[in-house]
């Protein structure tokens, strides 16, 4: 890969500021990204198991902002507990991030830990991708770089100061709760952070200018957003856990018979001979012949994803492999690899490409990675805090990591291929942006789930909402909305004998009680399915977009609109790409509010043009979905297919929003392997002028995927 | 007081054994208590701040019994992340304990952490009471003396070790969460404690023979259990927070008019010019004369009790003085005393007895002392981990033994003083039982209430599971009969106008629109409150018998039946004092199911002679306590009065149950002051034989306050 080597950085200027007790030092590792070191830094941070090297090229292309304070104003210290650090926070500011948060969006005068756990539990800041690292609208992102348990104080409590009793703060009694509440806590000056057991630590601050740019740093800084393979942004449907062979492909049979388009078939636990733990070894009653079935698979243009999750059972030839080569305790009787050593990854690798890879799976789904016991009391779902592993790093550090180091082992098998992939993980942290892989949840919520794909956004994070049952077909409807609207298009149906659009209610599901109306459910998700399937060559640029120059794919308002009040607590509304505004439906909600920040917007449905810098009201159809147009746009809608494979040609019909005179872009390559790194790619050029589309291709990709075969101008 | 100085124990014999990488000591500070330590001993552990001796004399009196398990088999361990211990644990026991768990019983197979919270977080351990402490089934307890964050795996995750693959453990695929949560896990054989940033540990070790006396020897241990003024056994009533001197005085009168007996009237925030912070000083314009109202108040019987916390507002007298004995962080703007530090303590204390105990105040109400933001994801309502205080104690720390210090703080006041006192608060640990104060919490469910009935008792803790508004006036009642069922008897109105059994619903409470039946609800109210008065001397001697022998009056049923299966999970029953059973109703039932252990019992209501080992049904009624009465019991019950004063004789009806050859016991003295631990006290024994009540008293208190004027025998 084309990029200058990392270490060349820590030639740049060194400042040497003084802070808290002890010399710290500042250095500026690439264009507009500072890096703070203090005292005895960690041997296992999130960066030390980087994917990537930091895309020095494209972070030089960043216009470099001022952040809204000086860098020798962040306070470090160390002490016996652990490591302090202040950071200056502006009256006024709003904060994101805190990686996957689940329950709440803007984190201004919030408490956070973001520790590893697949159940939020209040507001304590628990999630499945617990980044300790927070962007501001203000235009920077802050990087606390360790793997220790940390907590945010974001701006509510503050250090004693001597107080002028007269003017000071009011002397007032408070009688209920809620005037408690709205107690106005004044002069917050800092976000407080608290490394319980470091004795030193790194910081990294993302420049701006602007909130946009600070996240694209970041993303850039961990080597550029993901680029999924282009089949991984069709539909994605795991079936369930007890399906056989034959069952799979009678699903998928169905599919193809009704013109569903589904792209990825995943497979639950039932394909091992041994869950929980894992045994890694296809079950030979249920799947006779695997190769056989993935090669009829992908004949009918399907990818094959595997469940598993990392803890090895006694069952497994890894087992003995990996005995010393894992922690002191067990997670549900099986070994816990010790990921952080690559001698390690490199034999539950091996293992994974001899025996599963080389049977043509092009994909796996590796779960309970987030030491899901804190939340259930029974402690036996993960392995102790105190687990130590033979690489010296402890089980609370493992746990924080423990999903990124996963999807080093599995991602780096593809990546050593040449394959693309599209994988699915129940935690990730900091320098995951390069990993294509989307997290998913048990959790059910599906405002939480909105409110999560523009929490992802902030955080170099891949959210799948994905669909599972429902209470009615009006809400599988909204959640299957959810899902086409986002980075992946998931239904899992792990414990569901039929699709959920022709049995909402698991038990119904299950004993075969259809609904009535399943043909015409079957119409209403086909069509939702295809205007997936339309969307891909805007999304697949999208992601481009993010891999070249870290732009989000799916991302808040806040983000594009930082100075908007109006957005600044508005997480069920985001941006995909560049000009598409997405505000999904939940509940029971017969309509929404949607409010459509300054400029000038189409209803994607009805052509409207509309005025923004207000709310409007949108009415809920099942076949339509909530999408909103920025003006002077050219978005290429394909032709859909039922499914996306090498050779794909996608016959766009181009709609040109405005005043009829813009560009847009396309990125086009091969869509599988990692050649477009290489120069193997074009950006497909389209201009819209005096009525019609102008196509110019750059780049040394030779072939042609994408064919524009009708423009429409809309004014 | 007459007991041995805890010091001399220290040249008891001392074993030396190797433990884990280091020399660990072992030591028998008290008959049957054994003491490891290993490596560096924490500054601030709970028992720094222990409040009274261990009671060596009444320790000695405990019959010594057998750990089942080798204290040599303890390992502890030490390394850089912190402190390990591993406690062996057998097949089948049952554990119990860590404070005041909310939402769980049986601790077995869960890991906890017991953190200072107001909130449970699902099943982390979270409580207001944080004991690292557990109790066995099989006749031991454990304490692990620290004030750090500690988790506890109660025997779910188990080290690595080499498996033998063919008969080991059967491997199969799960194919659902039933089935996973279904699976056994075998071989558990330790509780695991991870104590992190710990550089060495104390553990007590209190041996039975049985469960109740390990409780006993742990609670004799801190110094013996609380004994509050006898005042404090009756109704405690909270007026509305913006309850003025007059309102307060017209409630009172309502109360004596109908004859519902009350004891001690709680003032909220609005006594003082600020809260929050508090400036501890009387607000003039609503309390113009606080010493003519606690005077009046007095002279109806009434106690004063003020709500407060412990964070100093900048327009208290206490601000100056404190400022350089707090923390570097504020709580809700307010200075936190470092009350490790004494004369802190003491600055604090003498402000509370030259302003408020001067004015004739008995008590106090100590509130938000429980680190409450944890859960409120808003991180004003106290101070961040990282506090620094002057003595040296970190914010975690302070947290985990803030409600444990304000405790002693208040306490010494009133003992110091030669006067006895029931307190509230919102946080305790361990080394507690001494102290005459009840936890309450601002959860309502009213099945966890119950449940913390029992769990209280394990840990030498008092809990009131107050009554505030209701969804039904049934509710309310059961809420009702809960209360006087329990350490203490509490209506928290802080929100409601009128008392809630004239209106349970808040909003039409305070809007005054009153239920019709409120006479008929007033006399349900007051039967139930004359049924407590008529308790009291019954709990009197329950106290007593917790005081000097560690006996919890309030303990769950396995305390007494440790080897009955059916009580292992059974946490809606509980004994108060030696021999009634009580079973309050929840929820909207109308009938509930019994369990009686084994041995024969008695229907409090019908006096139905019932077999035990088994169910029975119960109805609920509205005026009717669900008591059971052990045979062979003396039961004394007064004629309910209004108040309890210093004065008050009580005239007892003696039930007596069974054979009608049997004795028990009361306890007498002043109720008030401390005069009985230097023998100012009688033990009053009832003896029944021949169809009558002997009664002798033996002590040296010269008042009779007990007559016994009828006696019942029922067969």
């Amino acid at each position: 890969m084309n990029r200058i080597v990392f270490s060349v950085l820590f030639c740049l200027p060194v400042l040497l500021l003084k802070m808290g007790f002890a010399q710290t030092s500042v250095k500026e590792p690439a264009n507009g990204v500072y890096k703070i070191s203090e005292g005895v830094i960690e041997k296992y941070t999130p960066e030390c198991f980087r994917e990537e090297k930091a895309d020095i090229n494209a972070l030089k292309q960043l216009s470099k902002g001022n952040i809204p304070f000086n860098i020798s104003d962040i306070n470090v210290s160390v002490d016996s507990r652990g490591c302090k650090i202040a950071i200056p926070l502006g009256e006024g500011e709003q904060l994101y991030g805190f990686g996957l948060q689940v329950g709440s969006f803007n984190q201004n005068g919030l408490r956070k830990m973001p520790i590893v756990n697949d159940y939020p539990l209040n507001n304590l800041g628990y999630t499945h991708a617990p980044l300790p690292f927070y962007v501001s609208n203000k235009g920077y992102a802050i990087l606390v770089n360790t793997s220790r348990y940390t907590t945010f104080y974001c701006g509510s409590n503050q250090p004693k100061r001597k107080q002028n009793i007269d003017t000071d703060i009011p002397a007032e009694t408070k009688l209920s709760v809620e005037e408690l509440y709205q107690t106005k806590v004044s002069g917050r000056n800092n976000v407080l952070v608290d490394i319980k057991g470091a004795k030193g630590i790194e910081i990294y601050v993302f420049s701006g200018p602007d909130m946009l740019t600070a996240i694209q740093r970041y993303n850039l800084f961990a080597g550029g957003g993901a680029l999924p393979a282009m089949w991984g942004l069709g539909i994605k449907y795991r079936v369930k856990a007890d399906f056989k062979q034959t069952d799979i492909l009678n699903a998928v049979d169905y599919f193809r018979e009704k013109h569903i388009p589904v792209n990825v078939i995943g497979l639950e636990p039932h394909w091992q001979t041994a869950a929980y733990p894992c045994s890694f070894v296809w079950d030979k009653a249920f799947f006779p012949n695997p190769k056989e079935m993935v090669s009829q698979l992908n004949a009918k243009g399907l990818q094959v994803n595997l469940w598993e999750h990392a803890f090895v059972s006694n069952q497994s030839p890894l087992y003995k492999p990996l005995y010393d080569r894992s922690g002191d305790y067990m997670a549900f009787h099986g070994l816990v690899p010790d990921f952080v050593d690559k001698p390690t990854r490199d034999i539950f690798a091996k293992h994974h490409k001899d025996s599963l890879l080389s049977v043509g799976v092009s994909g796996f789904k590796m779960d309970e990675c987030d030491n899901s016991d804190l939340s259930r009391g029974d402690a036996r779902w993960s392995f102790p805090e105190m687990t130590k592993f033979p690489s010296g790093i402890d089980g609370e550090q493992m746990h924080q990591l423990f999903g990124l180091l996963y999807q080093k082992t599995i991602y780096n098998l593809f990546k050593e291929g040449n394959q693309r992939t599209y994988l699915d993980v129940r935690s990730s942290n900091a320098f995951a942006s390069p990993y294509p892989v989307a997290l998913y949840s048990d959790t059910y919520d599906h405002k939480q789930y909105i409110e999560m794909i523009s929490n992802a956004g902030f955080s170099g994070l891949l959210w799948s909402p994905e669909v599972r049952e429902s209470n009615s077909f009006k809400e599988l409807v909204m959640r299957s909305q959810t899902a086409v609207l986002s980075a992946q298009a998931l239904f899992n149906s792990w414990y569901l004998q039929y699709p959920p659009w022709l049995q909402f209610d698991k038990g119904k599901n299950n004993r075969g009680e259809l609904l009535e109306d399943k043909e015409a459910n079957e119409q209403v998700i086909r069509t939702l399915f295809k205007f997936r399937m339309s969307l891909i060559p805007y999304l697949y640029n999208a992601f481009y977009q993010y891999q070249s120059k870290g732009i989000p794919p799916f991302r808040a308002l806040i983000v594009d609109y930082p100075e908007d009040e109006k957005v600044f607590n508005l997480s069920d509304e985001y941006m995909i790409g560049e000009s598409l505004l997405a505000a999904p439906f939940s509940g029971n909600a017969e309509t929404r509010k949607v409010y459509l920040p300054k400029g000038v917007w189409y209803n994607f449905n009805t052509n409207e043009k509309l005025i923004g810098g207000k709310e409007y009201t949108l009415k809920f159809e099942y076949d339509k979905l909530p999408l909103f147009v920025k003006a002077e746009t050219i978005l290429p809608m394909a032709r859909p297919v039922d499914f996306i494979s090498n050779d794909t040609q996608f016959d766009l019909t181009c709609y040109v929003y405005g005043s009829g005179k813009t560009k847009s872009y396309l990125f086009e390559d091969d869509g599988t392997t990692f050649d477009y790194l290489n120069g193997k790619m074009n950006i497909v050029e389209l201009r819209a002028e005096n009525g019609k589309i102008m196509v110019t291709r750059n780049g040394k990709f030779k072939s042609k995927r994408f064919n524009v075969i009708k423009t429409i101008f809309i004014k």
